[in-house]
């Protein structure tokens, strides 16, 4: 107790200070203030987005201009999504602490992990320090491996029911045997902050209605450009997988933001020819150093999800991560990168936690 | 009560002998056979096309081979969609007569008209004649155009209630005064037969997942796909619009079925450019001629989904309905063409009819 009143204290001065928290900038970013009318996101709400389609009769003149030419240095900017995602959540625990203050509540996540893969431990343990870090309560629960779907399901139905948790977080992928669609169906849509329900993801999709929550990693890459002032409306995107977790809704929030959008996947011929001509590339297809430097179009701003762990007995771990971007040659001819780690992984927990936040702010009506 | 029994026997009759249901074929199509055994669709179901993304290391080489040239004759083979809706609806109605034999039931289909708009009265006229002409039951609700949104609630509860009804069709767009998306979110998801719900949106664009019903139109494009022997596996496809009826579901549907898509828009800019390198171009954006033949490639397949009448005071109307596509130019570049009208328009009505016979076999869990 004595040790949460402190953090919420160091966050609070820290907010006050206008300090980054905990999470310095190694790299240029976009600086923004501190004030607290500044919003945590850069990204509109989508019923704005909303435009109508105004068909012209004849096509438009080519306007595109490459704003960069390939070369042997290095010409792309690096996307710090380290610094950008402690920033956001350096506002977010400001909003936390002033939540705290007027109404004596701070929003509630519940993480959800069954078994024990690495990778998902990993994980859930740098999403449990960012709700430490700003102040938001977390609760874990940890079920064996081998447990059943009624389990998984009655785990569930309690935080539903918590009126002081305000998103779930049950961490995918769950074990082979277990009905994920099963046991997804059974979460409060309110408390979807990871944005996966069908529900959602058909608001998601669909013109003139809004999800309750954007899913995370597409949410964070979204701001990274945006932040990156790399302007979506009317620019060529391609996502190259097309996954529940990222592809799908990365390429339905692209479209949300008025980008023409491709998605390439592994049926996709000759792939190469189609991100060549994207100004923006999102890759989510799990496989490292699938785009080359020829894939990319000069200028083009790459946005890699990729985490792909690649064996280095050099590392402390026994392996390294890596994206899906061959990183020295991407960096020669795009204009802006993001690098791995380092770059989408931290902005999927920063918008977790934004998400869990605008939901906390609804249950309260806190504006 | 005698003229629906004469019409089902009627039905029944054309069904032994295998005639099409008084819609005679006019230029080439795809020959069926009559059996029972054979299916009403050739679209696969969406589950088995679920197949893992396995991505290769290496770019695949190119095999696009274009199987036509430009000309200045007409090259394109004309995909007759009233001809090929025509054998469905054959196909339906045996089954609708198979269902009425065997436990004594036929489906039943509601439609609900708000308002007097001519074209919706043409559509819904045109449903009500091809439910008839099926053997299945309809419904019909006509509201004054100035009802409230409680009064379409109500009429809409009560069919959600009527166990003989297993297909409501609100027929859109709704007079602007009303609450479109309270009103469609009231609809029993087991009976939205036009696939609009957002939760049936979510589960056609989720992998592993699969919705009740998949939107007529889209399921109508692809059937005509299918039946004219173009393979959409790792095609190259290209969706103009992106309308929550059209061009959302059919860009979901080609990519259930292994498409490239990319999706085209208002705000796109060159859009020709886009559409120039697609093998199937699928066109929902209601301007007339909007397609010129440059905008295609050679050999390319062109489903046209534009329905936009034009003022021609020669035609009894005082206008005539015309595609997104200038067809006199689509026939001399692209390898396969569906005319307006004749193209999809009747498909759309036989696939509305093949979701209520869906609907009807799982309420009364017929095979």
């Amino acid at each position: 107790m004595m040790l949460a009143r402190t953090r919420m204290r160091r966050v609070a001065a820290a907010c006050k200070k206008g300090v980054r928290n905990g999470m310095p900038s190694t790299t240029r970013t976009i600086n923004t203030q501190m004030d607290d009318s500044y919003p945590i996101l850069l990204s509109p709400s989508l019923v704005s987005l909303d435009l109508p389609d105004i068909w012209p009769t004849n096509s438009r003149p080519n306007d595109f201009q490459s704003t960069c030419r390939c070369s042997n240095e290095q010409t792309a900017a690096i996307i710090d999504g380290k610094s950008i995602a402690g920033e956001i959540m350096s506002r977010i625990a400001c909003q936390v602490w002033r939540m705290k203050e007027s109404i004596g509540r701070v929003p509630g996540l519940a993480v959800i992990m069954v078994g024990q893969r690495r990778d998902s431990q990993t994980y859930v343990r740098n999403k449990i320090k960012a709700c430490e870090e700003t102040g938001i309560k977390s609760s874990m629960t940890e079920l064996h491996g081998n447990c059943k779907d009624d389990e998984v399901v009655n785990v569930l139905s309690r935080f539903n029911e918590d009126p002081s948790i305000h998103g779930i977080l049950l961490q995918l992928p769950l074990p082979q045997h277990l009905d994920e669609e099963k046991i997804l169906d059974v979460m409060s849509l309110e408390k979807d902050v990871d944005g996966f329900h069908p529900l959602n993801m058909g608001n998601l999709a669909m013109r003139g209605r809004q999800p309750l929550f954007i899913p995370c990693t597409p949410k964070g890459c979204i701001e990274l450009l945006m932040r990156s002032g790399v302007e979506i409306m009317g620019k060529k995107a391609v996502v190259i997988g097309r996954s529940n977790i990222v592809g799908l809704p990365t390429s339905l929030l692209l479209q949300r933001h008025h980008a023409t959008v491709s998605i390439v996947h592994a049926f996709t011929k000759n792939p190469e020819q189609i991100t060549c001509e994207a100004d923006i590339v999102v890759t989510a297809a799990g496989v490292p150093n699938l785009i080359r430097g020829n894939w990319l179009k000069p200028g083009a701003v790459v946005i890699d999800v990729g985490t792909n762990p690649i064996e280095d007995p050099s590392c402390e771990y026994g392996y390294r991560l890596t994206g899906d971007v061959c990183y020295e040659e991407a960096v020669r001819v795009a204009s802006a990168v993001t690098p791995v780690p380092g770059g989408v992984g931290p902005m999927t927990i920063a918008m977790l936690l934004s998400n869990t936040l605008d939901s906390a702010k609804r249950a309260y009506d806190f504006t």
